[in-house]
């Protein structure tokens, strides 16, 4: 590689895994920072969005996208900063977000690519309450889940990045919101931090008593980003038409054999549905979401909480795993402060 | 007992069945049959509907309906003639659908009774077509299916009394319809008698690459009253923003530990719904249904067929064991020629 030219670390899939990913199912390359050709532009990654999708896109077989292939640089969602542009749009020193992989750099021709204002909220936030992960909780409730006010609103996964958001925008629409998640830190969080009327800690309590508590009518709206056990715990707690929204399902993807929710026959019971989104589908509706969700940061009405964690792009593979031990609060991302 | 009064024979709950239900579950009692008080009138029972939701009748706690109390008469919708009257709106040969219970004699205020034609059509039509069965698939694909003409919908338990008549109806509605039942004749039958456009044989056939024939571009409602296997098998074919109806589970009903749906989370990749539905909540417009349900039946445009069994109440434990087996074809009737 010729002396002055910028390298970019990469890390790239290896191996499908099996269960948890392993070191051994990641590869780390080093190539060179090609010049951007007329179109394009370079940008340098300075933030990873570490996600639980990210799981089920390392594995083969078709679903809502394709798999990151083997030997593919993994995929991720990251904001930059342009440093090379033969592109009109786009000019050196622009913030820009975009699905730029785990890498140091990425040449984009601009696709799929929006540009934002740091001054307004910092890049990580772009992760979070106004990217994906706060679009995500935003579409989720209000159009699969046809939240009505006064509705009694459960969240699992509560204490992560969709599940914090989906809890805030639920009490700014009038819910009484209940939290599930792990540990009496993130319990306390979910109250004294996001707002939550009450919080489930599944590691110590019995979900489905605890939900005859403190949802004694029944949950009109289960934003479930977790599946397993807890998934069949809500499920006998449906109020009539209950809407259960299909986020995710963190519990299961390094299960080789998902747990279906045994207690699906209580959607008949309830008369209730059951449906899974995503925010893709949501595009043309990003910019109206993006301002209401801005609004509302800058009015102090949602606390956007970011788990960053500091390194180089060779500490994904490590930060991923993070995740499947329920470790992040708020919205987990991986700062590249190594590079 | 005095000489000349009339006797009624009743099939009572006697123990909650774990799995396939035993003939010690029940007992058989013998009465007198009262004469009516001011308001009440007495119904020779005549025929009787023999459903698989039965079974989910007979367990303890809570679902869409209260369970049958042991020692109570077995609930099961029935039709009638009047043979005594003090009511004002019944009179003695009347013929009358209601859910007088696994017994040659009622006592009703009328509540929840309605008058039939049977010049119209056959008494176990109104437990079929014309009844709870017809009506079931009725809104089941319509309302909570939301079906479109083009659609492709999948029905299964599709020789049974409502997988029949919801493949039928969505026949008439435009869609192309394949059923999923239990051996050659049934196949036969469907394609034949009830003009599905294809049948697959779950016993025979791989039911997953079957449906990836059939239905090319995916199943865009599925009509679902088995659950189990089969279930998973249609949820890795949805479409787009397919529907899932949740019906009735009748793979389930008898195991102790219910298999859900491991493949659940597909309806994320398909952005689909899974709903259940239950007939109970359509009363107000049954009777614009069962219009249009006659004049589909006058105009020969769906078959009735019910499976017809003669007998007395005392074979009601029996008859009731043949859905569990997949013995029937249709609506599945027990007829009480032996009273």
């Amino acid at each position: 590689m010729p002396l002055g030219r910028l390298t970019n670390r990469q890390v790239r899939l290896a191996a499908r895994p099996s269960g948890l990913p392993r070191a051994t199912d990641w590869s780390l390359t080093i190539e060179e920072v090609p010049e951007p050709a007329e179109g394009q532009f370079v940008v340098a990654v300075s933030h990873l969005s570490v996600d639980p999708a990210m799981r089920g896109w390392m594995n083969a077989g078709a679903s809502y996208i394709p798999p990151v292939e083997i030997g593919a640089v993994m995929r991720a969602g990251t904001v930059g900063r342009v440093t090379a542009s033969a592109h009109p749009g786009f000019a050196v020193g622009d913030d820009v977000s975009g699905t730029f992989g785990v890498q140091e750099y990425a040449v984009s021709d601009g696709r799929g690519v929006i540009k934002i204002d740091t001054s307004l909220a910092g890049p990580s936030t772009y992760l979070g309450a106004l990217g994906m992960t706060g679009l995500t909780a935003y579409f989720g409730l209000l159009d699969t889940g046809r939240l009505k006010d006064g509705d009694t609103v459960v969240v699992s996964g509560a204490a992560g990045a969709v599940g914090s958001m989906a809890g805030q925008i639920a009490k700014i629409k009038g819910a009484r919101v209940i939290g599930i998640t792990g540990g009496p830190d993130k319990c306390r969080a979910l109250v004294d931090d996001f707002g939550f009327d009450a919080a489930i800690d599944y590691r110590a309590d019995n979900v489905r008593k605890a939900l005859g508590e403190h949802a004694p009518r029944g949950v009109d709206v289960y934003f479930d980003n977790v599946g397993g056990e807890i998934l069949d715990a809500v499920l006998t707690r449906l109020a009539r038409g209950a809407r259960v929204v299909i986020c995710g399902a963190v519990s299961q993807y390094n299960e080789t054999q998902v747990r279906g929710p045994a207690n699906y026959m209580m959607l008949l019971v309830a008369r209730a549905s059951m449906t899974g989104m995503l925010v893709f589908d949501y595009e043309d509706r990003y910019p109206q979401a993006m301002a209401e969700l801005a609004g509302w940061l800058r009015d102090g009405k949602i606390v956007s909480r970011e788990h960053v964690m500091h390194g180089d792009v060779g500490d994904f593979p490590e930060t991923l795993l993070m995740l499947f031990d329920g470790v992040n609060t708020g919205k987990l991302v991986l700062a590249l402060d190594g590079s």
